[in-house]
C-alpha cells in the first residue's frame, strides 16, 4: 500500500498544494478530457464521455417526462437575426465566432455559430404559433455551442461545450413562471439524486442573471476549495423576446396576446463540479449512479489454475445487476488498483485463490478505502446495498463539507476575513442595490451567487451600506 | 372515405405528378423538417427527431455492442492542420464554412468548421498510440458536420447534417479491412431490418470513394422515383492518413509500424430514404420497429358517456407492449385520421360505443388501408404480431420495388433507353477504366453506385467501351 500511494503522489499535485493543477492531473490521469487543437476546446475522451451519457440520459429521460419534446435546430445564426433582442445581442456578442466565408465565397452576411439558441427558437415560434392551442410548445435540444472565451479549462470553460438547451413558450406569465421553477427542479434532482451534489436552489440579481430574462433561476454547488459552481440555470423571459420578435398568439376569445417564454440549461460544466465535488488525491471518485462501470473484477495471482475462469464467471453472474468490468490484462494488481482509483470506479472486487478457496470476494470502497469479506451467496444482496451507500455517504459528506464551509456575516470586516480564512458561501443581507453588490465584488471577488428561495434574516441591515436589509444573499468566489 | 382522401389531394402533391414537390410536401406536412435562416439548414421538428433517435438508438446499441466507445472530438479545425492529408484537403476544402473571427478579434489562423473529423482524430491517435497494445483504438462520436452545399435539400443535403463518424486505428492492414467489413454490416442490418430498406452492398469505385481513402464500402438504396441513395459508407484509409499524421506503433518485436484506418459514418440523410422508399400519396410511411408512435388509438363518439374512459384504458393496457398514443382532443375523428396517416403510424385503433359493447376494436393498417375487428382478449396477442407483419410487409414491398425496377443492359443503347423508361438500377459491366465511367455519367446522368459483392458475368465486354469486362457495376442516376 506505501508503494501504492507513493505512485499516486507522483500522479496526482495534491489538493492542499495547488488545487488547480490537482484538477487538471485528475482530468488527464482519470482519461476524461485531452485538448482539442484549437484553444480552448476539448476532446472528450471515451471514459468521460460514458459518465455524461449517463448523466444525459437520466436528463433527458427526466425532461422527457414532464412533456417536454427534442428537436434539433441548427448551429448557424444570421448576424441580423442575433441583433433582434438588444440585451441578448450585448451579453453574447463579444464571444461568438463568426462564419465569414463558405467554400470560396464570402458571405454577404456574417453568421454566427451559435452561442446559444433563444432567438432560432424566437423566429420559429414567431412562424408557428397561432392559436392558445398550440401553447405551451416545449422544445429542448442537445447540442453544441460555442462561446468565444479568453481563459478555458476542460469542462468549466471551454471554447464550446455540450449542453441541453430547452426553450418553451406559454399562454401566460403565469405558465412560464411554473415552468422556470419546474426545470429548476428537474436539474436539483438530478444533481442532487445522481450526482450526489448538494445544491442551493434561488434566483440569480439583476446584475448576474442572463442577458435578456427577466429573471433566472439557478442552482449552485460548493466545490472542494470553498469556491462555487453554477450548475444549472432556468431563465424567466416575460415576454421581452416575444415583443422582439413579434411571438403572438389568439387568445380564447381571439385577442391577440404575447407568449412568455422561458430557457434553460445544463452542460458538460457539471462534469467539473463532479470531480471538484467528489474527488481526493487519489483521483476521480464517481456517484454509483452515474459511473460507467459501478464494480470492477480484478483478479489476484490470476496465473493460477481456475482463478480467471471463476473471474469471468463471477462477471456473468454480476452482470445484469450492476454495471460490472473485469481486469484479466497482464498488468500487476497494484497497477490496476491504481487506476480504477484514479478512475474512480466506487467498488473494487478482488477475487484469489484463497477467496475461490473460501467462496468469498473482497468488495473495497473507493469512498472510504474500507475492505470487506463477503461470501459468493451473499453477494448479490450486499453489492447493489453497498453501491446504494456509497451513494449515500457522497452525498452526505459533500452536504457536510458545504455546511462546514457556510458561514453568516454581518458586516465588511466580518464578510472579508471569513472569505480569506474559510472560504466557502457567507450569508449576508443585501438592500437590493446593484452598487453593493459591486464593491463586495471589487473588494472581496465573491460574487453573489443566488437569492436562495429559503430565506433567512441573520441581521437587519445590508453587510455592505448598513441600510435596511430586504433580502438574504449567498455570496462565494466561483469558478 | 371520399371526402377525407380529397383533403389529401389538396394537401400532398401526387408522386407521379411531381416526385419533388411530393417530397417537399410530406418533409413539411408530415411535420419532420422547418427551414432554418441560414440556407440549406433545417430544424428537425419533434416528430422527425423522434424518429431520428430511435434510429440512432439503435445504431448507438450496434456500434457499442461491436467493441466501439463514444468519444466528442471538437467542432473546429485549425486550416493547418485540415490541409495535412492532401486528397482530403482537395476534397472538402471547397465546402468549408470557414471561422475567421472570434468576438471583436480576427484570428490568426482560419478555422475550419469540421466537414468530418478525420484529421481530428488521426492528430490525436499520432500522440496517444505508442505500441501494439493500444490497438485497436474504436472510437466513435455523435455530433453536427457542415458542407457548404449550393443545391440543398431538407435531410438529403443539408448544409449542416447530423450524423455518427466511426474512426479507428488497427495494426494491420487485414484488421482494418475486417472492420470496414464489419461496420458496412452493421449499416446493412440497420437499415434492412429496422428501416425495412433493402440495400445493395458493395464498393465504390476509385472515382467515387472517399477523398483520402484507399476504399470505400456502400451500402445503395432505391428510392420510388428509380433514383439511388447511397445510405451508408464505410472506408479503408491504409495507412495513407498514418503517414501523413506520423501515427505510428512498436510492434510486438519492437519495430515502429504505421498504423491501418477506418472511418464510416450515417447520416440524417437514411430519413430521405425512409421518406421516399416508403412514403405514399397519403403521406410518410414508418416501419413500426423506428416509429415513435406504433399504434394511436383514436376514440369515435368520444363525447359519448365512458368513450374516453375506455379508450384510456386502453392505453394503459397497452403501454407497456407496444409504443401507443391516444389521441382524445376535440378534432372530428376524420381530422385525426389524417393526421396519423400523413405521419405514418403504423396502425390506427378506432374504438366507439359498439365496439365497446361487442368488447373489440378495429385495427387500421396504415401499409395497406386494411381493417380487421379484434376482440380486446386477443389484442394483446395479435397487435405486436401485426407490427411484425407490417415491418415485413414493408421490406418485401420495397424489394419487389427494387427488383422490378433492377435492369441489365449490356450497351449504351440499351442502357440509355431503360434509364429513360425504367429508370432504377442498371446491371452493366465494366473494364474498369475511368473514362468509360465519365462517359456513362456524361452521356446519361448515371454514376456508377457500387461494384457489388455478389459479382455476376452478365457479358463479355464493357457496356461503355466494348472491351474485356472486368466488373459487374450498378449503375443508376442518385440523390
Amino acid at each position: 500500500m506505501g508503494k501504492k500511494n507513493k505512485q499516486f503522489v507522483e500522479k496526482v499535485t495534491a489538493m492542499e498544494d495547488d488545487f488547480a493543477q490537482w484538477y487538471t492531473d485528475v482530468v488527464k490521469q482519470a482519461e476524461l478530457v485531452d485538448y482539442g487543437q484549437v484553444k480552448g476546446t476539448m476532446i472528450i475522451k471515451p471514459y468521460g464521455y460514458a459518465i455524461w451519457e449517463n448523466v444525459r440520459d437520466e436528463l433527458d429521460r427526466m425532461i422527457k417526462e414532464t412533456g417536454h419534446s427534442n428537436v434539433a435546430f441548427p448551429l448557424f445564426i444570421p448576424e441580423s437575426l442575433l441583433q433582434k433582442e438588444k440585451d441578448h445581442v450585448e451579453g453574447f456578442a463579444p464571444e461568438v465566432a463568426w462564419v465569414t466565408h463558405g467554400g470560396e465565397e464570402e458571405l454577404q452576411e456574417r453568421i454566427a455559430v451559435r452561442p446559444t439558441s433563444e432567438v432560432l427558437f424566437c423566429e420559429y415560434y414567431s412562424k408557428n404559433i397561432h392559436s392558445y392551442r398550440d401553447l405551451p410548445m416545449l422544445y429542448n435540444q442537445w447540442g453544441n455551442v460555442v462561446r468565444w472565451e479568453k481563459t478555458t479549462r476542460p469542462f468549466l470553460r471551454s471554447s464550446e461545450f455540450h449542453w441541453q438547451e430547452g426553450h418553451t413558450a406559454h399562454a401566460t406569465d403565469e405558465d412560464a413562471s411554473n415552468e422556470t421553477d419546474r426545470m429548476l427542479n428537474v436539474y436539483a434532482d438530478l444533481v442532487e439524486d445522481y450526482l450526489a451534489i448538494p445544491v442551493l436552489r434561488g434566483r440569480k440579481t439583476d446584475k448576474e442573471k442572463f442577458a435578456g430574462a427577466k429573471y433566472t433561476l439557478t442552482i449552485e454547488a460548493l466545490m472542494h476549495d470553498g469556491k462555487a459552481l453554477q450548475s444549472g440555470t432556468s431563465h424567466h423571459f416575460g415576454s421581452e423576446f416575444a415583443e422582439a420578435f413579434n411571438i403572438t398568439y389568439l387568445d380564447e376569445n381571439g385577442k391577440s396576446q404575447y407568449v412568455h417564454q422561458t430557457s434553460w440549461g445544463l452542460s458538460t460544466r457539471i462534469m467539473g463540479a463532479l470531480i471538484m465535488v467528489h474527488g481526493d488525491n487519489r483521483g476521480l471518485v464517481v456517484p454509483p449512479r452515474i459511473a460507467p462501470t459501478q464494480a470492477m473484477i480484478v483478479p489476484i495471482a490470476q496465473h493460477k489454475e481456475g482463478v480467471l475462469d471463476k473471474a469471468y464467471d463471477l462477471r456473468d453472474q454480476l452482470k445484469g445487476l450492476v454495471r460490472v468490468g473485469i481486469d484479466a490484462s497482464d498488468k500487476m494488481p497494484g497497477w490496476k488498483f491504481n487506476e480504477y482509483e484514479m478512475k474512480g470506479i466506487p467498488v473494487r472486487i478482488e477475487m484469489g485463490p484463497k477467496d475461490i478457496e473460501k467462496e468469498q470476494v473482497v468488495l473495497v470502497r473507493r469512498d472510504t478505502g474500507e475492505k470487506e469479506f463477503v461470501s459468493l451467496s451473499e453477494l448479490e444482496e450486499r453489492l447493489p446495498a453497498l453501491l446504494d451507500e456509497i451513494q449515500t455517504n457522497l452525498y452526505n459528506k459533500a452536504l457536510e463539507h458545504r455546511d462546514e464551509k457556510t458561514s453568516v456575516a454581518t458586516n465588511m470586516e466580518q464578510f472579508k476575513q471569513t472569505l480569506d480564512q474559510k472560504g466557502g458561501f457567507i450569508k449576508a443581507m443585501w438592500c437590493t442595490d446593484v452598487a453593493c453588490e459591486e464593491k463586495i465584488k471589487e473588494d472581496t471577488t465573491a460574487t453573489s451567487r443566488c437569492i436562495p428561495f429559503e430565506q433567512e434574516k441573520v441581521s437587519d441591515t445590508c453587510v455592505c451600506c448598513g441600510k435596511e436589509a430586504k433580502e438574504l444573499v449567498y455570496w462565494a468566489k466561483a469558478y
